[in-house]
């Protein structure tokens, strides 16, 4: 299992809008081979920057699969026009976990 | 619930070591008060890279209680050491979730 970090910058005055936005995008991600969960949470010391965690079985099904899929495309239309700058996005393995 | 990040860059060449200190580590912060779970992933794209994520009840069970507690100066002891530079700490509250 992968876990996708993506660092959202969010233009100011917006992020409501982008909330929204994310719902119906939600369904988009939800949908694609390999995608097993994904959470959005919002920063408390800057509100208009969010993180987007989501774990994919692969690194490819994520760079590969979804980054060439048309719904990439419709997932772009929906957020995108969001971000200033644009997203960092980052891949991770799991090196130690502890679940109660 | 609230999130807590955590950029860790560690010295390169000193992973495993840095790995091996952090399963220790791990039961302190297990232990404390408002902890409910951690994880601990490492980055593909930079391997010295990783990011620590830990859910705690509320924001004081990490910033006052957890850093203004004793098990704290245990926990830097063992980990501080091999960060360079310091750790990015941030925290997130849910703002959409998915889970399968």
């Amino acid at each position: 299992m992968i876990l996708e970090t993506a660092k959202l910058n969010v233009i100011p005055g917006r992020e409501a809008e982008f909330e929204s936005s994310f719902q119906l995008a939600s369904n988009i991600i939800s949908s694609m081979r390999g995608y097993i969960s994904h959470q959005l949470q919002r920063c408390l010391e800057n509100q208009s920057q969010y993180i987007l965690l989501v774990n994919w079985e692969t690194l490819e099904d994520h760079t590969v699969g979804f980054r060439g899929s048309p719904e990439y495309q419709e997932w772009r239309k929906l957020l995108h026009h969001f971000y200033a700058p644009s997203p960092t996005v980052e891949h991770y393995e799991l090196a130690h976990q502890n679940r109660v």
